[in-house]
């Protein structure tokens, strides 16, 4: 570590900070997700409690160093519970994230968004047709894919993290990420990602993992997040051919890969 | 592709034609399913959306192209989004393909089959036990493991055809598909599927990636998907050998598979 | 085999034994596991079936030849089906598993938990933290991972075993099983298999299939259990660096493992 705070919250040195750390982290998540997000928290060093019941979600956001919230397959019981750890999550100064999958797609899933927008989240991870709709422009992304490029979701995510006073990442070719004064691009991964389900609703649960690390930097926190992908993804995209192998790898390099491997293959460029 | 419709309608044509429409797949699956199978459609190149809420199946179910209905877990919650999403499926035109998982195992399961059957499914696809079964003949199986061979199963899948008006496969050792009038055995595959669990629930996922590219010629895709399985099974069964590797070499096969190589090695006999 | 009863009960007999009677177990598990737990015992050579829906629960629970109750998500509707299981098997004089996930961590699960082992579970299978617990001792876990020793937990799990009259079973680095009488230490494994998701609560389902093969000898059935997945850890361990690759071997090695090499890998030792 550094004096310089700058140099402190590059990526390498938080994805250093959250292995030290360990921080549990509380996903309420999608049924496709639960096991795939949880063995990537564990292989990059966090610490996941799946805990989403009405009936103890609220309890245990008090106890989890921060929140995530997936709507990818909610249902009302689902709903009760991210309403009630957002909220004990909120009251107990903890971060949390939001991952609006496929919001737009039906009006259940938008009404339901717009009262998790309201207990105002620390992030929201997107791909592009996600953040594009949430900030109320017109997207075409047909079920959980995006249909719009990351770069025509810029203006959106900028407008969106004003608005509620948030980090916004919209993922997807290449990443973006802006809490509407500061923006980056962060460039990395492989083509494959989109070809294992779930990996941006992990990714999502590794945001919450470097907000816990990070509770007072969450730009930071989130750029780290997503470097740590792309160095992640990158890496095994050099070794694997198909979808398979390479969600094989990409869980082996999320714990083999050195806080300045992230800092090397990642790139984290300003706009 | 060729002016002659059958030649266009070969288990490869059909990949291909799958691969470029990328259909978007409403599957209201079991819990045990829903990562790989997801994982599947995406590899082979199809786009799933894993939605079953009550409060929104209907409402995707007439965006999405097709639906599949699993009840491997099925519960009182599901069972209504089964059935709201069936209902808007068949409003809609939209093909759906009914997995009967265990259905003679409890009498929760039986009525809730015998419900969905109601409901008019495009193709049904299910192992030796529960498709004897289903004609309301004697099986043997225990729980979800099929106990009796294809062979013993061909009857009553041909008299469930003609009595629902549908297409019906039975998957094992070789697959058998008959919509009443034409039948054919599939052949491929490897003896390590059955120790990989949920990739009949997988399959009956694909089965409906490919009636939502060919909805009006529901055998032909049925035998396509199936040819697809067995060709990716039959080519990761020469490399692996175990349940592990295997299931992640099939995982690469589903991706990597040209519509050549699935005409070559999966044999579609008429019998 | 032989007809000296100690022998005959040794771990690799009762895996060969396991295997050939395949028996069918039905897990009522968490959202995470059901996938890598139905994997671990179907390439372990068992026959899974996840049920736990109320409506149904208690009618399996009959017919399986045991059943394992893990709490890792638990619900409401879950919960239903769990004791309407454990009830049901119980009368049926099946043997079943628990396996009490964080149930120190919040209200909701202490008052569940207190509930099931009123229904008197055949074994009970846990972290140290979570045995600890359970004896009314304070523990110092977070989330779901243990923040004690399995050395700590000794006098818990027997004191748990006596009191409750049942085996316990607490894993970890190394693991310890008793019945109050009888104590063990079965060594093994790798340190990657932490870093694996629901590992433990495939192993509770494992202990499942095995006490359904020797359900008069639960103490053995469960050293047996837990020396397949020492062995094949500890086997898988010395082919993987990482986490991803870990969790192929494992699977892989547990079809592969003979009953020999369990014998000669995994190191049972009386305490």
């Amino acid at each position: 570590m550094t004096d310089d705070p700058v140099q402190s919250l590059k990526p390498g040195s938080l994805l250093a900070a959250m292995r030290r750390r360990n921080p549990l982290v509380q996903n309420i998540t999608n049924f496709v997700a639960m096991n795939i997000a949880a063995n990537v928290m564990l292989a990059a060093g966090a610490s996941p409690a799946m805990v989403h019941s009405p009936e103890e979600a609220g309890e245990f956001a008090a106890i989890a160093s921060a929140l995530t919230i997936n709507i990818g397959t909610i249902s009302p019981d689902f709903f009760e519970g991210m309403k009630t750890a957002a909220k004990a999550a909120g009251e107990a100064g903890k971060p949390w994230v939001l991952d609006p999958v496929a919001h737009f797609a039906t009006s259940y899933r938008r009404s339901a968004v717009a009262e998790l927008l309201a207990l105002k989240p620390t992030v929201i991870r997107g791909n592009a047709s996600e953040i594009i709709a949430l900030a109320g422009e017109h997207a075409s992304g047909q079920g959980v894919d995006a249909g719009d490029s990351v770069a025509s979701a810029e203006a959106a995510a900028k407008a969106l993290a004003l608005r509620h006073g948030c980090v916004v990442a919209v993922t997807g070719e290449r990443d973006f990420v802006t809490d509407g004064q500061r923006s980056v691009q962060v460039l990395g991964g492989s083509k494959l990602m989109p070809k294992v389900t779930a990996l941006g609703c992990s990714l999502t649960c590794i945001v919450g993992a470097f907000v816990a690390t990070a509770p007072d930097s969450p730009f930071e926190a989130t750029v780290a997040a997503l470097a740590l992908f792309a160095a992640a993804g990158e890496l095994a995209g050099r070794e694997a051919q198909a979808p398979g192998s390479f969600a094989v790898r990409f869980l082996d390099l999320l714990a083999e890969v050195t806080p300045d491997a992230v800092d090397a293959v990642a790139r984290v460029v300003p706009v």
